[in-house]
């Protein structure tokens, strides 16, 4: 697996024990989290799903966001590769430690080293609490990979892609009602 | 359909045009999401699927939360009868007015009237976008009803639900590695 990560620094995530049969869809719905909230790519351990990762790519490229989605074989390669680039690794669990009260350092560690987050699925092995730097609870009851990663993405990112967005393709002009999007390439509108 | 809404207020989710075979998963997360974040209930519109309510209301009794989970035939209906509760109706969509900018408002509704969120599934009828008192956009791309319906929620109630838990019942204590699960009931821990 090559990451062709071109610098150290972002955010990453990191889907734990997808299930291609089973994981397609909620697996999909992390990918285009990470990608709407600011991440810069994700990485799918588990079942080997190529549909998954094509259906991602297809989003980035079809709002030309650059975003990268990668399948990899061993999620504690990944951690180690990520751990040798600097970067602070942290494991988003309902058994972590409060968000809030973490949230200034993970802002620093963020513009420092990095960060690559790790979503699990069904059962997380005890070394992913034990490789990770921090283990973080988005609550502490069960719910959604898909929403913990959200809330920690708009945390840490302070918001800041509630108010603009990353696509430098399609463009939504924000409405009250109704449609409107603006094709920025060829700048026809249609609404 | 009766909700039994003991009063006007807080916040309750419909999910919209839920598909049995297709949907099961990722509407039992908009549920948990739901749950975990604060809302008192979930209402389910589209096919009629009992397996999906029956594992929301399970994960509600385990951990001991006040928390709804109920099927509507008409989505119509539902809207209509928070209206005349005098309920901000919210529809969250990639096309609305950003988040961070009708938030104090939404707060402001959420203490006085309380809300009603509509999250979409594939595609969501114009009518919703014209029934809807505002369309508000979670990012202007596209990625999850799960994960919109996270960061409103936690938006809206400022991140207490990051703070404290909604379990009456168990109560994971955070850590830093491994779990802690306190049996607040029988005051019997595991760690």
């Amino acid at each position: 697996m090559d990451l062709k990560l071109g610098c150290p620094g972002g955010l990453y995530v990191l889907r734990l024990g997808h299930r291609p049969r089973r994981d397609k869809r909620i697996t999909t719905h992390c990918g285009l989290v990470a990608l709407a909230l600011g991440a810069r790519g994700i990485i799918i351990s588990g079942g080997h799903d190529e549909a998954v990762v094509d259906s991602i790519r297809d989003v980035a490229d079809r709002w030309h966001v650059d975003f990268s989605a990668d399948l990899a074989g061993s999620w504690e390669d990944v951690v180690r590769e990520f751990k040798d680039r600097g970067c602070l690794v942290v494991h988003l669990t309902m058994y972590g430690v409060n968000l809030p009260f973490v949230l200034d350092g993970l802002k620093n560690a963020f513009r420092k080293r990095g960060i690559l987050a790790i979503i699990g699925s069904g059962k997380v092995p005890a070394a992913v609490f034990e490789m990770s730097d921090l283990n973080v609870a988005i609550t502490h009851l069960p719910h959604s990979e898909v929403a913990a990663l959200a809330i920690f993405a708009d945390r840490l990112f302070g918001g800041v892609e509630l108010l603009s967005s990353r696509s430098r393709g399609l463009i939504i002009l924000p409405q009250h009602r109704g449609k409107a999007v603006l094709h920025r390439i060829s700048q026809r509108s249609s609404i």
